[in-house]
């Protein structure tokens, strides 16, 4: 059995062979991929390689995909009023986001507060598609034109949302889509054309790449940034100024292309240790709740909670007993706060405190043993009401 | 002798081993610094050994240290009117930028064009400190509260600028002092005290760091950042959202410690063959160029004209002979531009073309012979009037 048990992989996952060659290789190339020299077109090579890898990810051409140095800035990028479509200039003046969307989008990119507003979810924390059709007709009546960002999977509950629909929605009413498919990518697929989407937001470290590394991707070079976030060289078709991450690119290349390779083989074996996880978890603990278990969901994530359980407590419980996992999102600087997206669905403030085990390709079953056995001493410890878990 | 020769070191320089085993040794760790359990942790622990590391550099303290994913979104971040000192909230409302600034700089950060103003050179590439001085008192006398952004070394021409006279003025009229070091680190001293210094960038990729690692630095904790340039998470404090680029900042941090230690030998190695490559261009090429001759410059650069020679075809030439330079600025998508750094020492359009030659700790004599035996070949075909260099 492993020391440990990382189970964390919604946070971060681990580099992918198939990247740390991508990155060794690119060491061995020095130049400045704006320069015209041979170091620098060398350099230039490896960015374009990886563009065509990471378009081919989500069905997408190479030129579409801008990359940025995070999943976070890709959605900073694309939440904007200044996205100009179809060579109407008229800024979009409001912003729609689903009530569970991640903190970058949720921060609204470069949206005035007031402009932005909430799509609520039902209780399996699917995006409620009435309410976003009202709020589109709603817009659409006050000749507004809205920008929509809906999450293609939760990070939190791993439901994977109905993008497709929300699509048909948003564009019947003149809207324009944004799709966060951090989570998602490399585990279900994310076909732009099937999805809908006008931009979809990519995160390197989600899908075996390097952290430091995400992109941008948009439907059509008929989606014009008229106010980028990130200015001054050209790089990146004058959207996104900065000498490019070279190495954590052609990384970043490499684990989608890898992502892409092994997703139906990968999300099988995830989807078969997750449901032995659950068994397992529902045999130790009936009373456990298993959220957004009746929606469709990511193969690889349970977000559950059980009376008494607290999650502060139960994520440095299971850490002491080697087992990493996370009290729901990890991306906001070790603060544990209420799930807004558990709130969202409406779960009762005591069942808020709840714990992500979120797998991955090398994940195995002691992982999962190890996991079970962890919650087996909680539930324990739980029910005799010793210690709080 | 080598087969090439990398004399481009401004554009960007190799990885220093130092780095690379930093990188090497943050791949076996896992975890999302945001992350509570071990993995987490571990991760946390390597950006801040960097963010040590880096705050070394410059004299700053480490809590003062905000990674980015390079020089030019250091910028961004640092020119904003939302720039908040000693707890007065009154936004900044001019930007005066020194005729010379790298493209990220001259962007403007979130400053309207309007409000952005150029203070002139010298002939000698020197910002014009009487002109700096006239513009802060026009500034304090319309009650303006100026943001200053002025490089503590030309990219092109390897310039020091007088930033601690600069701080003084600035500083007299209650402005706020910017200093892109991206060039200088590593090369000079670049003590953020003895600069006078209020925020200060810096590019991991220019000392030996990786590409996608970057930095601003603030002169103390008073310096408040009202308007975050990417939001979402609360990393970096909450200047700054996104998973952190672990492995590129553990990198950085490692370059950031040996450019600290080695600078002194660094540059003195540099300066010596830049003064033999310097004399042996003139030898070859009496009426050749070399700006900013006649100022302090840093050790590794130099900017350089002759008559008749252009620098697109010279750059091409050269790269042919084997040898990788610039021709100026090579941080705009391949594009050659005629230097606005040239134009702004009030060059002749005819002398503009120049070539820039930049050299490391790494680079030998026999690089230096390698230029001068494509400069001399160069030399003759221009003599002979065949081949327009």
């Amino acid at each position: 059995m492993a020391e440990r048990a990382y189970l964390d992989w919604n946070a971060t996952a681990p580099l992918r062979p198939q990247a740390r060659e991508a990155w060794q290789d690119a060491l061995a190339v020095v130049g400045n991929p704006s320069s015209v020299h041979a170091e620098g077109r060398a350099a230039r090579r490896l960015i374009e390689q990886a563009r065509e890898d990471v378009a081919h990810l989500v069905g997408a051409r190479p030129a579409d995909v801008i990359f940025t140095a995070s999943g976070t800035e890709a959605n900073m990028l694309a939440l904007s009023p200044a996205i100009e479509t179809g060579g109407e200039k008229r800024p979009r003046d409001r912003l729609l986001i689903s009530a569970i969307e991640h903190a970058s989008v949720r921060a609204g990119g470069r949206f005035p507060r007031e402009a932005i507003e909430d799509i609520p979810v039902d209780a399996d924390g699917r995006v409620d598609l009435a309410a976003l059709a009202e709020a589109m007709s709603r817009a659409l009546s006050r000749a507004s034109r809205p920008l929509v960002s809906i999450m293609l999977a939760n990070n939190e509950t791993g439901v994977v949302q109905p993008v497709a629909d929300a699509a048909a929605i948003v564009h019947a009413a003149k809207g324009l889509l944004h799709v966060d498919a951090v989570q998602a990518a490399g585990r279900v697929p994310c076909d732009m054309d099937s999805l809908g989407a006008d931009l979809l937001t990519l995160s390197g470290h989600k899908i075996g790449g390097p952290k430091g590394a995400g992109a941008l991707v948009r439907a059509n070079e008929g989606i014009h940034f008229a106010d980028p976030l990130i200015r001054g060289g050209g790089q990146e078709r004058g959207l996104r100024a900065g000498t490019e991450n070279v190495a954590g690119i052609a990384a970043f290349g490499a684990a989608a292309a890898a992502a892409r390779r092994q997703m139906a083989e990968e999300a099988a074996h995830m989807l078969e240790l997750r449901d032995r996880l659950e068994a397992g978890l529902k045999a130790i603990s009936p009373p456990a709740v298993i959220f957004g278990a009746a929606a469709d969901r990511l193969p690889n994530t349970t977000l559950f909670a059980a009376p008494g359980m607290k999650a502060e407590t139960a994520v440095i419980a299971f850490d002491l007993e080697g087992v990493a996992l996370s009290s729901g999102a990890a991306c906001s600087s070790g603060k544990v706060q209420p799930s807004h997206v558990l709130a969202a669905m409406g779960v009762s403030a005591a069942l808020r405190g709840a714990v992500r085990v979120s797998l991955g390709w090398t994940t195995t079953q002691a992982d999962v043993e190890m996991f079970l056995g962890a919650w087996r001493k909680r539930t324990t410890a739980l029910s005799k009401g010793g210690i709080a878990a």
